[in-house]
C-alpha cells in the first residue's frame, strides 16, 4: 500500500501547546520532515516536538529556500515534492512539520496540494495559531458576539488592512515588521491609536508588548510580533488593550 | 494568597485535540467551571475534558441561559462571576472550560473581562478552533501567501460578509444556519458558488460535507456547520474544493 503525507501543525512554539494528536502522530512517524531555509539552519517545528520523536524514525530535513528568484524557488519545491512521493512510493508514513496550524500561511498547503494531485492520501492535523497563542497569552479577546475578526499579512497590502479597518472588523496584523509606520498611519487614519496591542517574541525570554503607537513609529520591530487591533466601536477599547498582561511594556 | 481564573480552550470536539497545557491546567484544578445553557443539559467542554479530571476536584456546572430577555442574561452572568470571585476570595484557582478557543466567540471572555476589572488574576489557554478543525479534517487551506482571512460569525450582519466577500478575503462562516439562503445569494452575486465547502458536524458520525449551493438554497442546515469560501481570484478555486476529503457527500 502506498504511503500517507500526513501534515501537524506544531502550534507556535511552546511544545505544552502541542495537541496530543500531533504528539501521538510524531511517535509513530516513519519519516518526519522538517522544513528549514538553509541546512545549516535548525528547524524550529523540530525543535518543538523534538522529545516525542522515537529513536527509530528519520529525520529529514528539507529546504525551503527563501530566495526572490522563482525560477529556483520552483524548482527547489518541485525537488521536495518529488522526495516525498518517492517516499510514499515505498509505502511510507511521511510527518510533515509545519509551525502554529497547517491551514494557515504555511509551506505545508503547497506540498499537501501537490501530493493530493499527484494521488497519494493526505492527513492534516490542526495546530493552536500564532494569533491565538498571543491573544491568550494577554488576555485579549479577538472577536465576540457578531463582531467580525480579519487575519492580515501585511506586506505589499495596505488596500487590504484599510478594508478591514474600514469595516471595522477586529484586525490580526501579522508581520507587522514589514511597515510599522504605514500601520500605525492607518491606526491614526481610524482613530485605532489606542486601540491595539504588539506583542514581540511572544512567550519568550525577550518578549515585549505594547500599545503605544509611538513604539510602531519610531522603532524597528522584531519579526516575529502580532499586533491583534480591536475595532469594535460600541466598546470601551482603551479599557481592554490597557490592562495587557505583558512581561515588559515598551514605550510607556 | 487570592485565587486565579484560568480559561481554557479544550477545541472542537475531539479530546485528541487537547494540548498538553490544557490538560495539565485541568488535572492540577480545585474547581472546573462546565458552561451550559442550561442545568439538566451535559456540558460539551466537560465531556472532552472529564478522562483527564482528577477524583478530589470539584465540577461546578454553570448555568448561562439562551434567552433573548437581556434582564435576565445580565443577572444569571452577574450572579455567575459573583460565585466565581468567591471562589477566588478562597484562594482558589478556577479553571473555566470553553469550546474551541478561549478567545474567539466564547462566554469566557465576559467572565474573564470582570474578573480582571474586580482585580483578580487571569489565565487563558489556547484552544484549536472549529474552523482549524474543519479545514485540516478536509484539508482545504484557509489562506495562503498575502491573501486575507475573515471569520465572520453570519446572523444579521450580511454587509459584514458581503464587505468580506467583495474585498476577495478567504472567509470562514461560523453559524451559517442561521440563513443559508442569504449566504447562497452572496456566493452568486460573487461568482464563488462554486468555491465554497461546507461541513456539518465535522468529524462526527453524522458528519456531511458539500460543495453544491443547492443545498444551501434548499435544505434545513445543521446549527453546527462551517463555511470555507476560497476568494482568490488568482487561483484555481474549483479545482481545490472540488477534492475534499469528506465522508458523505450531499446534493452530487
Amino acid at each position: 500500500m502506498k504511503g500517507k503525507l500526513i501534515g501537524i501543525g506544531v502550534g507556535p512554539g511552546d511544545p505544552e501547546l502541542l495537541t496530543l494528536k500531533a504528539i501521538k502522530k510524531i511517535q509513530q512517524a516513519q519519516v518526519i520532515i522538517a522544513p528549514c531555509s538553509r541546512f545549516e539552519e535548525d528547524s524550529v517545528a523540530l525543535n518543538i516536538v523534538k522529545e516525542y520523536i522515537q529513536e527509530d524514525t528519520i529525520i529529514n530535513k528539507m529546504i525551503f529556500p527563501m530566495v526572490h528568484c522563482q525560477e529556483t524557488l520552483q524548482k527547489a519545491w518541485q525537488q521536495n515534492v518529488e522526495e516525498i512521493v518517492e517516499k510514499l512510493e515505498r509505502g511510507q508514513e511521511v510527518v510533515f512539520l509545519t509551525l502554529g496550524d497547517s491551514m494557515i500561511y504555511s509551506t505545508y498547503i503547497y506540498i499537501m496540494k501537490s501530493i493530493k494531485e499527484a494521488g497519494y492520501r493526505v492527513e492534516s492535523v490542526p495546530g493552536i495559531t500564532s494569533f491565538c497563542a498571543v491573544a491568550n497569552h494577554m488576555n485579549v479577546s479577538l472577536a465576540e458576539g457578531e463582531e467580525g475578526l480579519s487575519i492580515i499579512p501585511f506586506k505589499n497590502n495596505e488596500v487590504l488592512l484599510e478594508n478591514a479597518l474600514r469595516e471595522g472588523n477586529n484586525v490580526v496584523v501579522l508581520k507587522p515588521s514589514h511597515n510599522p509606520k504605514a500601520l500605525a498611519s492607518l491606526l491614526e487614519k481610524y482613530g485605532l491609536q489606542e486601540s491595539f496591542v504588539m506583542c514581540s517574541k511572544c512567550g519568550q525570554e525577550e518578549e515585549e508588548t505594547t500599545t503605544d503607537i509611538k513604539v510602531l513609529k519610531e522603532s524597528k520591530i522584531p519579526y516575529l510580533s502580532t499586533v491583534i487591533i480591536k475595532n469594535n466601536k460600541s466598546r470601551d477599547r482603551v479599557k481592554e488593550v490597557g490592562s495587557i498582561n505583558g512581561k515588559k511594556e515598551r514605550g510607556k
